[in-house]
């Protein structure tokens, strides 16, 4: 777990020019054969080094003894034995002066504490020695344009991979395999492929980072169970936006870390893949929950066309499947704009029974006569102006004689309008695929899918345009410290931080009561404070809508004798005074401390509709007002807020200003705090109150080494 | 529209020994020579005449100059020629004793006002000669195993079917082939294909209906956009399920007819979309939401077996597939149990470095030794006894040397345990596919849609079990008739229904006002009644929590004088007494008239939840108390109701009792109102009372014929 040199690049493992393989074997099929295979097969255009002790020649290339022994430099080390020799081998590569070793060798972590040790030794030797390690357990990298191929994936045996845009990061060899043997199906090319394996040094984030820099790589698709450093893969997320460079992400396992967190009331509900789920939210990356999404997605990014105005016509020979794709196309909140009169007009005149508004439905006229369809799209393009245009083709791919035609007549169009983005769904088959992709469509067999992967291209191109308001992080924040605090001063504290707490005064003498409640203005509230008492209405401990000062005084005296009366032996701090709220809506502000990615906020509706309906929403600590107001919007309940059934509509403006400079005080405070909650915290129409609080301090900060790290 | 006949059989439809196609023609490319081609492709054992004046012999068969001239007899008579010659060909066809019209002719009602008028004089002039015709507009009809190919579809040129156990049923015959080419591809067979088209008299509901009871059908695969009889729709599905045969359906366009029902309150929320779903989950369709989904479905249903008792084990070579599957069991709600102790030594007997929980990851040793694969597997079906199991196979399927010794493996164990489902995730090619199918595997490559299969398939094998409980349907319920009725009036009537509503009382004396309260039980609360007043509280129309006699005397005097002080000229028409609630749960109920399937009731809790929520359920009526509890507890917010956050639990039982009496007072006032609210009917502890409620009449009930033929 140690990263002494995290900054290190990564290039000599993704583009090194000469590469040694430890462990090299005669034979293509095994572990050590399969990397030199593939690197020949891949004319990979360094040099490379078999290191067997056994053989002078390993596949046609000199083989050496040792590391030691290799004339020239060495880049990048390839280590295919077992996991005991690899301490010793690390030795001899820093000895060599590697830079990056991609660690096969299993029998780590993943095989328990002993594992785990032997892990923790490689590491150390590695950080410092200065050389970055994938793996170990991991299936290795490979790099179709430079032919390096560093690994031993069985799924090149029967799926040779072209050279593209897209990247495809996993820690998991077998699932990177498997989504990339369904992508290059699909006709997906890659500019890399990485597997980090157990991760001792090079992650997931690590590898992003690195991906958002590479020239060769537009597209970044990838699979993880976990991430150590929330802090590397939201900074790493954020270079892959500032490229314009899609991030396309499947995060499996629903993480038990988060559990621990849930100290708190609102606590239970901060479950970590839902801060997943934030943080890909807040930072462009659409969450793919299944590997056909994560392969469609990648896919349609590859295409690198953003649907900037994002209008969408569709296509169709048919009425019935035109009702599917606008069925479709409702599920993914994308607008089918209706065709102008002018233009159906046209299309009318081309087929008289068209149903010329949008869906456009040409019938089966096109069949007859394919120049139909591309006046139709030619009118739906250059008339109307969609940038997006979906042609349903239905099983025609199937029939040669027709899609021959078709395909003329849709390559034309495609050729006059370069910057337009054509998705066509229709049957296919692998080589009619290909040639589509290549022409520059999207293929797609489902209506749904199409839609899915153009909605996805939407959001990805509105995300690339959202600017991340910079919360004021320089503005000073209260600490926190090691103390207890009651609500009082919890709510003192964020008083101090800039959330709005409602104006109370603590009073000990009935003239100090009158006077704190004309400064307050009427109608106020009273309040006895004690420790002692834990039902303050049963002892007469509690005044509402008091209008004057007449009757704050009158009732000062009577709170005191009745709570006397009935707790004689109850230490009273005094009496609260407080602005009588009325109406508003209540809402519940809560941080928590992710394991990964630190302070965490939550927003929700008050009572049941956090407790019953689950309906809050999430976002790591900072962010600004922007940020906070699309929070409040997320939430179902939302229309309460803004004015439902006749409520006056509340200051989600001054409700979005304590949520985000919640965020900044607990950004600040980060380990210092096991939870803030602020429950209720009211929304009325003109201003926003905490009510209630409490900060619960850590009790041992120095425990919790990964917050350090992201602090 | 006409549908005289509705219950002659479709037989001569589906199965015809003598099939007449006019408008023949020699070019099998052309819409009249496309079925005789199929038909001779397809072997089909009855008699062909082809009908065409011009031509002594059709594509080598004796042709005729028309239907007369047919020398035997003719079950069918399939029409591909323009529209305007349809109504003589059908008079002719009812002259020679066919039973069953397959029209191929566009122009109908698609292309507007006249085509409607044409298509009406066809379903006339069919009815009155007793003559079933599907169509206008149809693709047609076909039935492998039969080899009858009444249709035209280019569908078939590239992708001839199998014979099977899938009928697929379309209105749409564009949607309807997608499908079926999609599903050819995939391996199923078909037992029948059906497009409805226009539909002017056989429908989807009739089809399924008859596909319900044909023994060469196991599984009903559909699409359709619109229904005009959802009577008979539930009528086909419940035939479907007492055979136990899975029905998946594809409903597109959400349909706007239900926006005019919502005159009242509750109203806008009946989206006629909602009732669909509401339909389907009653009578145990599988409602797919893409073609991929009815596709996938379709063909796990096709297996013919069901997880009866739903354990479900995972066995993979990778963890990290493993927590994929593990991820998409979840969100299917499908559980994974563990594997037991001795179950798990075993395995790792087998494998040291084994994950044996379930999902077992055999780890990639399988590939050394595809004993280990098949020996886990035994031991996961015979020793632990799950009979479901999914096998990730990864890319295996891509290499042949790995794939033939893995594949021996698995049949051997599916030879040894027929009962269990096996279900295999892989990449595969398509003669992999068609063998592993045979072999009885299902086949998918995506993991999350081979557990969504899995789960449609534990759905029906509950849903074949679920029995309706018959509403008792034989209670006299009280006539809603033609008046208008205030909410005092709706109640009564209410009442007599047996729905519960709180024991009011309306007074017009100060000693009745106390004998009442003094019947009902304090305390009580006291309402003006006037049709002249709308504000009751401001003219102090209103009195909560009177306790005694005394109070409510006093509080009958003082309330009429301010009333007629504040509003001399209102008319009085008495004092309404009825208990003090407080506390319970509000709830709505909610009864529409849906065009298609009648009085639809909503259940929901009060104000924000329906609004804001739309935290609602649907269900046609009439049902029993079983379903209404289903309703009740399919809600989001049904734990409110159940004790949530210290509440008192409300009585559901009482609830659900009066859910279904409304469902059966609608169902027996069918066509007699436009809507019924209750709102709110509380829920306490003990009991349930509607507090207000209203009915209001139909105006013109024989405006809606589509109610009266289902009523």
């Amino acid at each position: 777990m140690l990263k002494l040199l995290p900054h290190a690049s990564l290039d000599p493992l993704f583009c090194p020019r000469a590469v040694a393989i430890i462990g090299a074997s005669n034979d293509p099929n095994k572990i050590g054969g399969r990397p030199l295979a593939f690197l020949k097969r891949g004319g990979f255009a360094g040099t490379i080094y078999p290191i067997n002790p056994s053989a002078g020649e390993i596949q046609g290339l000199r083989a050496y003894a040792d590391l030691a022994a290799v004339p020239g430099e060495v880049d990048a080390a390839i280590i295919a034995l077992g996991a005991e020799a690899v301490p010793g081998l690390i030795d001899a590569a820093i000895a060599k002066g590697a830079k990056a070793l991609i660690v096969f060798s299993a029998g780590f972590a993943e095989i328990g504490r002993k594992g785990q040790q032997l892990q923790d030794t490689v590491a150390a030797k590695a950080g410092a020695g200065g050389v970055r390690v994938l793996g170990p357990n991991s299936l290795g990298v490979f790099s179709p344009r430079s032919g390096f191929f560093g690994t031993f994936s069985t799924a090149l045996d029967h799926a040779w991979p072209r050279a593209g845009r897209v990247a495809m990061v996993s820690q998991s060899g077998a699932v990177g395999s498997y989504v990339y043997a369904m992508a290059q199906a699909q006709g997906v090319g890659f500019s890399h492929f990485v597997a980090t394996g157990n991760e001792c040094d090079v992650d997931v984030a690590d590898a992003i980072a690195w991906l958002a820099r590479d020239d060769d790589t537009a597209v970044i698709a990838g699979y993880f169970e976990g991430c150590r450093d929330g802090g590397r893969l939201i900074a790493a997320l954020e270079t892959a936006r500032a490229r314009r460079k899609p991030v396309v992400l499947m995060k499996a396992g629903a993480s038990e870390a988060g559990a621990e967190a849930a100290a708190s009331h609102t606590g239970s509900l901060a479950g970590s893949d839902q801060v997943y789920d934030a943080v890909f939210a807040a930072h462009n990356v659409y969450r793919a929950h299944s590997v056909e999404e994560l392969v469609d997605v990648a896919y349609a990014a590859a295409g690198g066309r953003w649907p900037a105005r994002g209008r969408v016509g569709v296509i169709t020979p048919s009425g019935g499947v035109g009702i599917v794709l606008a069925d479709a196309a409702a599920a993914y909140g994308i607008e089918l704009p209706e065709m102008p009169q002018a233009a159906q007009d046209k299309v009318r005149a081309l087929v008289p029974f068209a149903g010329p508004r949008n869906p456009v439905d040409t019938t089966a006229q096109i069949l007859n006569d394919f120049s139909i369809f591309s006046r139709t799209l030619d009118i739906m393009v250059e008339d109307v102006g969609y940038d997006v245009l979906i042609a349903f083709l239905a099983h025609i791919g199937r029939n040669p004689a027709h899609m021959g035609k078709l395909k003329e007549a849709l390559i034309e169009v495609r050729a006059r309008n370069p910057q337009s983005l054509f998705a066509l769904c229709l049957l296919t088959d692998p080589a009619l695929r290909e040639e589509l992709n290549n022409s520059g469509f999207l293929v797609f067999e489902d209506p749904g899918r199409t839609v899915r992967a153009l909605a996805a291209l939407r959001g990805f191109a509105q995300g690339f345009d959202t600017k991340l308001a910079n919360p004021n992080a320089g503005t000073a924040m209260p600490h926190i410290g090691r103390e207890q605090r009651n609500e009082t001063q919890s709510k003192q504290l964020l008083a101090a931080a800039g959330i709005p707490v409602i104006p109370e005064r603590l009073v000990r003498s009935r003239e100090a009561a009158v006077q704190a409640a004309a400064e307050i203005g009427f109608p106020v509230v009273m309040k006895i404070v004690s420790a002692d008492i834990a039902h303050k209405t049963e002892v007469g401990g509690v005044a509402l809508d008091l209008r004057s000062p007449a009757e704050v005084g009158a009732t000062y005296n009577t709170m005191l004798t009745h709570v006397t009366q009935s707790m004689p032996s109850a230490r009273i701090d005094g009496v609260l005074i407080a602005p009588m709220i009325s109406g508003g809506v209540d809402t519940i502000l809560g941080v928590q401390h992710d394991p990964v990615f630190g302070p965490v906020v939550m927003f929700g509706l008050g009572g049941i509709f956090v407790e019953v309906f689950r309906d809050v929403a999430f976002r790591v600590a900072p962010f600004g007002e922007d940020a906070a107001l699309a929070m409040i919007k997320s939430i179902r309940g939302y229309p309460l807020l803004d004015g439902a059934r006749g409520r006056a509509k509340c200051d989600v403006a001054a409700l979005a200003r304590a949520i985000s400079k919640l965020s900044q005080f607990a950004h600040a405070n980060a380990g210092a705090f096991a939870a803030i909650d602020i429950n209720p915290l009211v929304a009325l129409p003109d201003a926003a109150f905490a009510l209630d609080a409490l900060i619960i301090p850590t009790s041992q900060p120095e425990e919790d080494p990964a917050h350090v790290r992201h602090a």
